[in-house]
């Protein structure tokens, strides 16, 4: 079962054409994995002060197949597919929420991560006690 | 030989990692793509306003190979490889520009557009005068 | 009493700085007052599609105190200081959440907004309905 | 003599209202602010490397008058209004370029920035060689 997330749209999300702007996808999806770490007991912030790493994006890839269009209420999700040593791989869709309807989607994709070093930013292996939170 | 267009990195474009956020890459290829179709002559509000039509991303898919940084500049790409009668595939790369050096890619990808009309907007034919504008 | 709304801070909010980018205060304030708005039973979507109207920004006027950082969970106020027929004044502040602690001042400021004819752009008289609803 | 920087809108810029979202031209300034700099040989990922500190913004006060649209090409200026020993203050306008006619006024305000410590992100003062590249 998927990690859900609402995800609000704002003026700031849309764009002259009255849809969601096509990058701000990005930015739920992000939110939803932030939010999915979270969930897990993992805060990027103490990551970063305290391992001194933190993730990176190295792949996306996203299919598009409805607009979203302000005050629309959305659900993004956040599923792992795949954990390696030095990224994970996640699938993950935003679906428009409409009381008494059943969701429907609106774009889902691919996001590969890697971690880094926050200063070098060269890759490494992924801390284990983030490894070790992401096991079912 | 790709259309390319400069993208200087600001503030804005940053993240609390010290890199440009993954999702403003997205935001450079549109910038390039707009540019690439004002080079050819076809300015969007105009058509959006004459022909009623403007066009929607449907596909989008990136590998990150680098990270750009603030006060870096870009060369950004655009680059038309399939043009349908309702969608067109480009190309596009951003490249870091270091004078004496070689351009380093940073990001690569491919983004399908199609056409829409603006206010319901449901799929049609791209308008003639773009695919002729878009003939080699 | 201010109506509040809460608001995560994410990587999209940051910048190289590591802190919160200072145009994005101007988003969270928007957001909150989109939903102060919806709290009163003021959909804006709605508005522009049946009422042909909707508010636009003509006045801000902020103060930074303290900056915010990833993850970082605040709260954002919006109060109305002044209902005039054609545009509302705002007084609006960000506060940081700490569990245990007493809020923090981030930043604050009031915004003027004005009505608008959603087509022609031209200002006009707030809808009644609108002033209606903001009445105590 | 203000500095000057062209800015042109794309469809990132603009929102579901067919213009410019609010909060993106305090973007817009903060490009020209980092021309202004760079044209004065300051470049500040450089600043922060070398010398350890960063402007951050400590006040904002805009007036908006016109809306500008997908495609406009503004001009956006940057000029000192007042330096002191730990901030400066600029005064800056958002106008439309139209070929034939002369510059509208879009938007228009005063921006103050302090000089902070990176990491501490406490404030100290502008370092030396800023504020003698600032002199007339």
């Amino acid at each position: 079962m998927a990690f859900q997330f609402p995800v609000r749209i704002y003026w700031e999300d849309t764009d002259a054409g009255g849809i969601v702007f096509y990058a701000n996808y990005l930015k739920f999806f992000e939110r939803a994995r932030t939010e999915w770490l979270r969930s897990l007991g993992i805060e990027q912030q103490a990551l970063k002060s305290e391992v001194g790493g933190m993730f990176v994006v190295s792949e996306t890839s996203l299919k598009y197949h409805r607009p979203a269009q302000l005050d629309n209420l959305l659900s993004v999700t956040a599923e792992l597919a795949e954990a390696g040593r030095a990224t994970l791989t996640l699938r993950q869709r935003a679906l428009l929420e409409i009381p008494g309807l059943a969701p429907q989607l609106l774009a889902e994709g691919t996001i590969r991560i890697g971690w880094v070093d926050s200063n070098t930013l060269k890759p490494g292996r992924i801390p284990a006690t983030i490894l070790k939170a992401l096991q079912p």
